[in-house]
């Protein structure tokens, strides 16, 4: 009896939706993949938002990176699914710069706007869950709906990532095939035939398979791979049917709308199956950099935001 | 004329020694390799210093994270060489943990201990760069004299790292065989003959030679080499016979003095070569979990400080 009344409680709470089912509908809905990468430069911050000096030491900085990218979220939310804030530049400025980060993804959340957090991290067992709990958590300090991280140290350092993924609705993006030059390094070495990235991949399959979403068949485990080595991803789409793939590299990096939306397959609303991320493009437009009023600033991220929503949505269309 | 006098100018400011020039002599007068890892585990902070609900998002945490470990290094000064943060735990606090840890990071080097950030940072160009400056970088908003770092993206991700530690005498670690069971998924897989963590060293030997200190020959690109895996770590040395080694695993991970000074060679007061990490074992001694007064628990802390120092103290002598 008590079972039963246990059991009927939980049910009357919904478990959480999956990252992937929050996401796949959004971006059916928007037409394009992008997600727009929030990477505040300190030397490109327009100085309509600079504060003080502008070194990293300077407390005002964090002000400034924060009323930046804060009119950047205004400007692409309702616009585009995605944000990606990459943390590194965040750091940078201390805590003070962590302060502006869990402001900023509150702000982008409220907005309607997910999030995910550009950390690329990684360690061994109670200090991975540690970086759960921080980021991936029920209670994360600073919130974010999806994660980067490492595979170099193993996949059992991946599990307790997967596992608040899987408790909280949230999504991780394992690097598997990153976008720079060097990235071959290691990643491209054969292994019995086969490159490490196809390795990584193809070690992740299981976990991809638990973390599939309900309603859109779409995993909430997805990988990085660069636009700028679309045959590889070929390979890494073979091994993960259903990952969502994080696409480094467009534009600023080289890699064209085509040939980032390569792994993507037919949906219902075009080609699907992950997000394309700009970053420098959309934030630091070449219009904006000298731009003193405001309103002409927002239309200089208006016009690199359609410039980035066509080329992307044509892509998905064709 | 003033090139000759911009020259002299320059050689009255002396260039900042080396982190291994900094490290090495400090461990040969100490006679012992012990490294102290400074890991919150919340659960497991003792009543003596926990702080209203000890929850992550207590804004009480961090003080009582920054009160214990703040004991800790205060315990710890003149007694070992070098203390490892791991940032993981502070992350989970947000930005009031990374405050307290830019605090910690102060209070270590006052008393005249170098700071170990274990923080396992890597991302493509610009981003590294990011992180560099974090925390390696001339005017480092969390100041550390070195940081561990991750390879898999490719050793151009690895520079910005290698040219801060040069301009500014800081070290890096970069993870090449970690302490975990999975580690070997990727890191042991076969390459042409060669397992991926010994590609990796071999891939360090040109960076780790531009690092060596000229006092010691000892090289400030060091690299993370678990004590649960003595053979693979004869291979990582001969790669790298100047490499510094941190060396997990020991104490609480299962691995003996013995096995964690096994890639240590003869020097002018015993093997050298690296510093062997142990977290919980000294942060979080089994007798100090239930004591609630000041004196005793300083003592708790100094039986098992005495312990690790008696045991390495041992087998780098032997």
């Amino acid at each position: 009896m008590s079972g039963a009344s246990a059991r009927s409680s939980r049910d009357s709470v919904s478990p959480p939706v999956s990252f992937a089912d929050r996401l796949i509908p959004r971006l059916r809905a928007l037409g394009h993949p992008l997600c727009v990468g929030l990477d505040p430069h300190l030397a490109s911050i327009p100085a309509l938002f600079a504060r003080g000096t502008m070194a990293p030491g300077d407390e005002r900085t964090a002000e400034a990176v924060e009323a930046l990218l804060g009119a950047v979220v205004d400007r692409v939310a309702g616009r585009v699914a995605v944000v990606k804030p990459q943390i590194a530049f965040f750091e940078q400025l201390g805590w003070r710069g962590m302060r502006a980060l869990e402001r900023l993804c509150e702000r982008a959340r409220r907005a309607g706007l997910l999030v995910l957090l550009d950390a690329k991290r990684g360690d061994i067992g109670s200090t991975a869950e540690g970086y759960a709990a921080a980021y991936l958590g029920a209670e994360a300090a600073i919130a974010a709906d999806a994660l980067t991280v490492n595979p170099y140290l193993g996949f059992d350092t991946l599990a307790p990532f997967v596992a608040a993924a899987k408790a909280n609705g949230r999504g991780l993006f394992v690097l598997v095939k990153t976008s720079n030059p060097g990235s071959g390094d290691l990643q491209d070495r054969e292994i019995e035939g086969e490159p490490l990235f196809g390795l990584v991949a193809r070690g992740l399959a299981a976990s991809a398979e638990t973390l599939r979403g309900p309603e859109t068949g779409w995993s909430s485990l997805g990988v990085v791979c660069g636009a700028t080595w679309p045959e590889q991803g070929q390979r890494v789409r073979e091994a993960l049917p259903r990952a969502l793939f994080l696409v480094p590299g467009y534009g600023a990096q080289g890699g064209s709308a085509s040939a980032a939306v390569a792994t993507f397959v037919p949906g219902p609303q075009g080609l699907e199956g992950g997000i394309v991320n700009s970053s420098r493009a959309i934030v630091f437009p070449e219009a904006a950099r000298e731009i003193a009023d405001a309103r002409r600033w927002e239309q200089a991220i208006d016009a690199a935001l359609d410039q980035a929503i066509d080329e992307l949505g044509n892509a998905v269309r064709s």
